[in-house]
């Protein structure tokens, strides 16, 4: 059947069936936790736990630059949708709660895929208890696209920003780089964010955090300026991904793995304490030289380490 | 310049400064109230006031479904795109606060452009007290499109739902219907949400309320049904814009104001308190006809009431 078939009201109603989490989590009342009004409203009303702050992040995919469904299905697209906010909710050692689904449809799509698109993101979701409490669906022209907002929650004194890497703190990161970049392969259709990894960082110290979606080159260097520092790289600690390249783990990105610096003597119990997960391990070392990122190749050399990364526009 | 020639990067520099409240209300620190994390991290991290809960709209607006840029404005669109979540955040009773605005951007835009759209949105923000916290720039293959997550908070018995309307509570409505039916018209290009209105209405004990953007007889079948409830609407009463046939102020939509319904006895206050803002009147009563709408008509007669709008699919 056809969107056109059963226009915006029918899509609402067979979308509320399977917002993600929410008959699972709260039984009869049929809503997620914190949830007192969900869709099906002017907007969602949420309840925030006592003394928590609530974190808000924001991330589109478009059809044709983000993804193409030649070899995206429609499950894989819900769950990567979902998988680049929790990444971001995931690198403010924050956890992840409701999510507003905003997605344009053009006519011609097929409502059986867009339940499997909400599968995809029920799938992913259910595993960090988040429910979908609102969005929009508008009809598009050409192409697909969805545009999701993740709201969580963190205690102030856990909160992890792209700022506070301190000269001296080691430079950190989760699981492998660079296997994600030659696409078509699972790491890049369903990623898997690295949110209970988020809080074990942030509950172990660190000073700053931010997730290597856009490339580890790239995303150290934001992390450094926001924190106004600089980094010193070892090639030879990179860790590559199976058959990846050394550019391909230092600027391939789509990997969302964390990025994250802590004192040099809250590393060993951070690394302990995730080892059952995506393991993590030091790679570098945060400099005062503001700005600056530097590789320390095999050969003893060090050279000015390029920043390249996946342009939008 | 066009947007390729700055990149993601440079325009999200850009976009930054634009980000509206955010200096005029923290001074220095370049932040809106209660914002400990804005744009430029992976999430935005916010503070909510004790006792209150958190509300949550997104609304998105597509080029050639929901606007044409040969009538509107870059500026236009940017009020508007903030305007319809306002909107649907007044319909709840609560304070809008913080919005998350993603935009996809066709490779041919005009910087300059897309500082106008700020500046739209920062003119209406502006006045609400809103601050931009985040969203996502991304590339767009053909048609620009923005999706806003809007975020506001209310107090618990403050908050007011589409359910809640009970038998013999009489429906209002603020201001008049149908006038921005025409289109490319200022009510249609850059429409007042009801924001202080939707406060003062939850304050003086509404039941029920929506705003009627779909259309007078769409939004009160949304809010019967909700209720589990029937209406009953006096064709005389309907307040009609300048120039809008009874068909138009019924169905039009696009109108952004607020229907709601209250106990007879609460009534007066109410409208004596919007008496200087967009005044509100009683248009008719909540039945037990369980979702049926009646229209009861100039010549005596009652028929029922034909539920048209705007269709997105």
């Amino acid at each position: 059947m056809e969107l056109s078939k059963i226009g915006e009201l029918g899509l609402i109603e067979r979308v509320k069936d399977q917002a993600c989490g929410e008959r699972s989590r709260a039984g009869a009342r049929g809503k997620g936790q914190g949830v007192l009004a969900g869709i099906g409203d002017d907007a969602a009303v949420l309840r925030l736990s006592k003394g928590k702050l609530l974190v808000a992040a924001a991330d589109t995919l478009v059809e044709k630059i983000h993804f193409d469904l030649s070899y995206y299905s429609y499950f894989d697209l819900g769950w990567k949708s979902l998988a680049v906010n929790l990444s971001d909710i995931a690198a403010m050692g924050a956890d992840p709660k409701w999510a507003l689904v905003s997605i344009g449809l053009p006519k011609r799509t097929k409502v059986k895929n867009i339940i499997r698109f909400y599968k995809g993101m029920k799938a992913l979701g259910g595993k960090y208890g988040v429910s979908i409490v609102g969005g929009d669906t508008v009809s598009s022209p050409n192409r697909l696209y969805v545009s999701i907002t993740l709201l969580g929650e963190v205690l102030r004194k856990r909160m992890v920003l792209r700022k506070g890497a301190k000269e001296g703190d080691l430079i950190l990161a989760t699981g492998s780089l660079g296997g994600a970049f030659p696409g078509r392969n699972i790491k890049h259709l369903r990623p898997e964010p690295r949110v209970r990894e988020g809080r074990i960082i942030a509950n172990g110290g660190a000073t700053s955090m931010i997730d290597s979606s856009d490339g580890l080159s790239r995303s150290l260097a934001e992390l450094c300026k926001a924190s106004g520092k600089g980094g010193l790289l070892f090639e030879g600690l990179i860790p590559r991904a199976k058959k990846a390249s050394l550019k391909e783990a230092l600027h391939g990105g789509e990997d969302y793995e964390l990025v994250f610096t802590c004192p040099k003597r809250r590393a060993g119990a951070i690394i302990r304490k995730l080892a059952g997960l995506s393991k993590a391990s030091v790679i570098g070392r945060i400099t005062n030289n503001r700005g600056r990122l530097v590789l320390s190749c095999a050969d003893g050399k060090e050279k000015e380490l390029e920043i390249r990364s996946f342009k939008h526009f």
